[in-house]
């Protein structure tokens, strides 16, 4: 039985009779192909990906397994449509908290075309992302006893000060709270040996490096469980993704400096936390 | 006996009647203010840059020292106008090559008026800042015997293949012939613990952390000495410098990501050199 996915947070729903993703519950994630280019340029960049040698284990553990694709019915009722299918990164966790990091300080790319190019650099600058080389597209944060979800007007809405302020309640044990983000889960989350930070350092040195593609309009999607045990609630499991690839190009021998920039920007404010979740200095600078 | 200096490679010239620097021949370069708020800025950032307690003193050296401002005597015979007092970067060599290099994908900055913000982002998508994260504004290879020096609507009209050429040619014993560049002294300049390669990335170490300064259309340039002494030509004293401080903005606690960016790139292309100065696949996928 394939159903939308409960715990997305940015892009098209498959909800209310429209085109959307759809999970089995059982680990895979079916990714309807976008119109225009966009679908066929996703398929071509996970084939090419795939089958590319030069990638790292460890760096290809940073992006969802691809297993080709499947006509599908679409959840838009509009019958057959092609559908990506990639692992489905939430399988078996029970309280996902989830955010949504577009990076790069400009989602178009040099040879776009004029129109497209035009819609991004308004949102680019609208956005966070030409300030701080990175805009949030959705969250949600699972707490035990509730659930923030901003919707997406807000998401929009979302200026540097407010950003700075999300990374931390992202880590808080009362993110639905207005008070100042206690950073209770900080260094569970984005600590250690395995946490967040250590992902991301690990990304950085491959992006540093790698010249085979550029990623724009590209998310990270970082992710921890909210597990209830017995010993009380205990966040685990955090998890830094790659997802949306409609628009990667080719490097040509480039490294991609966009997507580095954002990186090492998001990796700054983590850093911030990790080192004083109580100061705030850094967000009253904003 | 102030006159226009021989080695700038960008900007404008004290030339033929202009408004343009000027070097004493002892150690000081005198750079006029710009008109509207460019001097005002650049001013303001070299004497608070002067004054700020957390740039780490291997960091400082990357800067010319400042010595205040002074009325002097136009170069375009307008009267007196007042000029930074600036170290003369090219002071006491007798054969320098130097190259400057604008660093970022965009010129821009956030908060920017519309007209500058238009003329800035064409200039970048049109030149290789948008597609490499920065652009060559001008230089000047010396040679024993020649000296090779494009004119600025050569430079203008650099692509990308154009840029990664160059980079190896400023390393070349022919920098003026039309062959594949022979990268003679990549090691000597851009190699070594003293070496280009070297400070650009302790600079870079310095961009990952510091949120105190924006450098927009800021440049590096990257200089050495063909110094002809007895047992031959060896190219010496690498130098790494950063200049061009008209539109540095505060930090405001967050990276520099469009700066950083574009230097890692550099550093990327530096690199390739210096591992394999033969090979040009890298200039063949551009």
């Amino acid at each position: 039985m394939l159903k939308p996915p409960e715990h997305q947070v940015a892009g098209h729903q498959a909800r209310d009779g429209r085109l959307g993703p759809l999970v089995d519950g059982s680990g895979l994630f079916y990714k309807p192909l976008q119109s225009d280019d966009r679908g066929a340029n996703e398929l071509a960049f996970y084939t090419s990906f795939s089958s590319e040698p030069r990638i790292p284990t460890r760096i290809r553990s940073f992006f969802p397994g691809f297993h080709g694709t499947q006509l599908l019915r679409a959840s838009d009722g509009s019958g057959l449509h092609p559908h990506l299918i990639l692992d489905d990164l939430f399988a078996g966790l029970r309280l996902p908290s989830v955010i949504d990091l577009k990076i790069g300080s400009r989602t178009w790319f040099p040879s776009a075309p004029e129109d497209y190019f035009r819609k991004c650099l308004a949102k680019d600058r609208k956005s966070t992302s030409a300030l701080l080389g990175f805009r949030i597209s959705g969250l949600q944060v699972n707490d035990e006893d509730c659930k923030w979800r901003p919707s997406h007007d807000e998401v929009r809405r979302f200026n540097a000060k407010d950003v700075c302020r999300i990374l931390r309640r992202f880590v808080s044990s009362d993110p639905a709270s207005e008070c100042e983000p206690n950073c209770a889960f900080a260094s569970a989350v984005y600590g250690g040996a395995e946490g967040v930070l250590a992902q991301l350092l690990e990304l950085k040195a491959w992006f540093e490096e790698q010249t085979l593609f550029h990623f724009y309009s590209a998310s990270i999607l970082v992710s921890y469980d909210n597990d209830d045990s017995e010993d009380g609630r205990r966040p685990n499991r955090a998890r830094v993704r790659l997802v949306d690839f409609a628009h990667v190009l080719d490097g040509n021998g480039v490294i991609d400096h966009n997507f580095l920039g954002g990186l090492c920007s998001l990796i700054k404010f983590i850093s911030n936390i990790l080192k004083d979740p109580d100061d705030i200095s850094n967000l009253n600078a904003l």
